[in-house]
């Protein structure tokens, strides 16, 4: 903090804020103000501009987009984490993966019927489930196959942290808890799955198991505040906080209560994982503790030759809350315990930080989470050694960034 | 929830979701699904459309707007809030209020300058900035003005709860803590205030306490995960959570650091309140206690002649946590500790919720926020008695709704 921190120097010192690191050189980012020749903006000489009905980013921030590329024959649309600061996802960057494009639906297109093992089909309109009590909760989705390249490709691709890892999102959703919905239909015995059903072209459908739908199963209506957005699945989709991201059904349409699985194509094909040893995993729902850096990380640039910097990143678990989460700026010799920033949620994104002093020379940035029930992030190695060579859902290793001596970062494996 | 809940009836009964108020009546709103008719929407004969690289609303929603209206020669743009569910309102719907138009600003045009009573003044520029230390918290905003016309109209109008009381909205805030700033300037003995001053025609500027700001203060960037957006001060606003909301100096670009408040037009103006005995308020940046209820508000009408409804709102204060919301369904003569759903969070929206059996007749529903140092909403006749006639600013009474016997939702003073 320079020469001139005044009188509160120990106040705001570096131990309280910067949790035993040196905090230091940052006076060279800032420069001296010239006392008299300010250029000001030229915008105060004249009145801005009209503001809109629904505001949009700068267009000077246009470059922020998600992006797209083929995966298996369909759109995969990814976050750009590498921009995001917070734990919630601006809507319009929220990750997408649709398997059959994305349906026009209006709310009076789409009911929601409930049928199978119940004493009593129902069907719900949206005027009416607008009714039912509501519960808000912040929760990460992240796609199954989310880091498929890294857990797939022999060298590391150099690419952005959103192309990398970006089919994952942390929103505030609300909706009705579904539990008050299948209690209404009256549950009969023998009622253990319950299959959900999209409304797209596809008819996309996943088997979930009823205990975990009654204890945290929601019909998601709204997302950050307003109404779902097309391509989250409106006007309502499933939502199961911590599970793979295609078992929160979009465009939800149908819910029917059966006695086992009905091993739909979207379950027995797609969403299956090999293990080394040829056994099969499936319906393994939950995604596990996982974490990036964001800041820095792939393709950046870290600005001037060296110096303070602080390292960001965000780390989530499908289990529960993150308890910890440890930094290396080593490849791995040594770690240090970031900081995490409140609020701390179950089934969220948790932002951490460290500050680093960057010396100039190469390093490799990793972070390990821990969540509250003691998993921990493999590395690659450990992780590749668990499942079949073209395995590649659910990888949560470690991610590394190499930071090269003139400042660029890449993927690296380590 | 009818007769059909099943084994689970004791788990999901009364007591434990409804706060010990009857819920029932719900089987009446969904329809028994006919077995084999049932009508397949037309999206799932055809393909879906494309997504895009930045997400938008669906058309279908397209009236959920923010409304706007010409306040003292300049335009406020509110919240829908009636539209809310949860805590965090959608960045496209954040109200704003501008006295100069919203300046077109890249994030090259603009520096921040820090001067006046400081050993070393300097200047920041945005790629720099961006190396600092930064926090994320969920905080509201609030316009001083908000509700103005409920604390001067004689007569209550007939309007939605965002047009009435929308000048309010949550996000996420991420930024640097002023702290690191003001420090690395090194402040002088005398230092006792900051004049911040916006980029905009009009040179907003609004002076502020040194101390609170070092405690508090952040030059915000983020807004919900990605950069402020125009009209809320791209690329950089001063934010102190919980004060009012014009001196959040948005397109900041001058922190002055003084020995006394500088009295600019923008604070010895409009953000001025005179008391009933004469006596002039200034100063008073903290937003008060206050709640209303968004489910049912202001021109909604309940749907269905009667039976059950969840009553949902909001409740904000400037000086801290809410620790306890009341609901009337009477006009005031008896109350109910709502729900407070979690996270419940420093200067931030809190969401409760009640249930209530509408019986088909008239009746008034009011709710009225404590905050955790103990200080409540007052009624508008008590609030009216702190001020004088024409003052309008800082306005927290009690928020009512009649409910008509046809159920239409009407405004009105109790």
């Amino acid at each position: 903090m320079g020469n001139n921190e005044g009188k509160d120097k120990g106040r705001l010192g570096r131990r309280t804020f910067l949790g035993g690191l040196a905090w230091g050189g940052a006076g060279a980012w800032a420069q001296t103000a010239p006392p008299l020749a300010e250029r000001l903006p030229a915008a105060r000489s004249r009145s801005g501009g009209a503001d809109m009905p629904y505001g949009q980013p700068s267009p000077h921030e246009a470059a922020v987009q998600r992006t797209v590329s083929e995966v298996a024959g369909f759109p995969v649309w990814r976050t750009p984490l590498q921009h995001q600061r917070g734990i919630i996802t601006a809507s319009g960057l929220h990750f997408a993966v649709h398997h059959n494009g994305v349906p026009d639906l209006s709310q009076e297109d789409v009911t929601l019927r409930l049928h199978g093992l119940v004493e009593r089909p129902l069907r719900f309109d949206l005027e009416h489930l607008m009714r039912y009590p509501m519960v808000s909760r912040v929760h990460f989705l992240e796609c199954a196959g989310n880091s498929a390249a890294n857990a797939l490709s022999p060298t590391a691709l150099d690419e952005t942290l959103g192309e990398i890892a970006g089919e994952v999102s942390c929103s505030e959703w609300t909706g009705v808890p579904l539990k008050y919905l299948l209690h209404e239909t009256g549950l009969k015995p023998g009622a253990r799955w319950v299959v959900a059903e999209g409304a797209d072209a596809g008819s996309h459908s996943r088997s979930l198991p009823l205990q975990a739908l009654l204890q945290d199963g929601m019909v998601a209506l709204f997302q950050n505040g307003e109404r779902l957005r097309p391509s989250q699945g409106y006007p309502m989709r499933l939502f199961m906080p911590g599970w793979e991201g295609n078992v929160n059904v979009k465009w939800l349409h149908r819910l029917e209560v059966t006695d086992s699985p009905a091993h739909t194509k979207d379950e027995s094909g797609l969403y299956t994982q090999v293990l080394a040893d040829g056994r099969i995993e499936r319906f393994a729902f939950h995604m596990e503790v996982k974490s990036v850096i964001t800041h820095p990380s792939g393709r950046q640039v870290l600005s001037g030759p060296h110096g303070q910097h602080e390292i960001a990143g965000l780390a989530w678990s499908g289990r529960g809350r993150i308890a910890r989460v440890d930094v290396s700026v080593d490849g791995g010799r040594s770690w240090v315990a970031a900081r995490l920033h409140g609020p701390v949620l179950d089934r969220a994104f948790t932002h951490f930080t460290l500050p680093w002093n960057w010396t100039g020379r190469k390093a490799v940035l990793m972070s390990r989470a821990t969540d509250e029930h003691g998993h921990t992030q493999p590395l690659r190695s450990e992780w590749k050694r668990r499942y079949a060579m073209h395995s590649f859902n659910h990888y949560n290793a470690v991610q590394a960034w190499r930071v090269r001596a003139d400042g660029r970062v890449e993927n690296v494996y380590a």
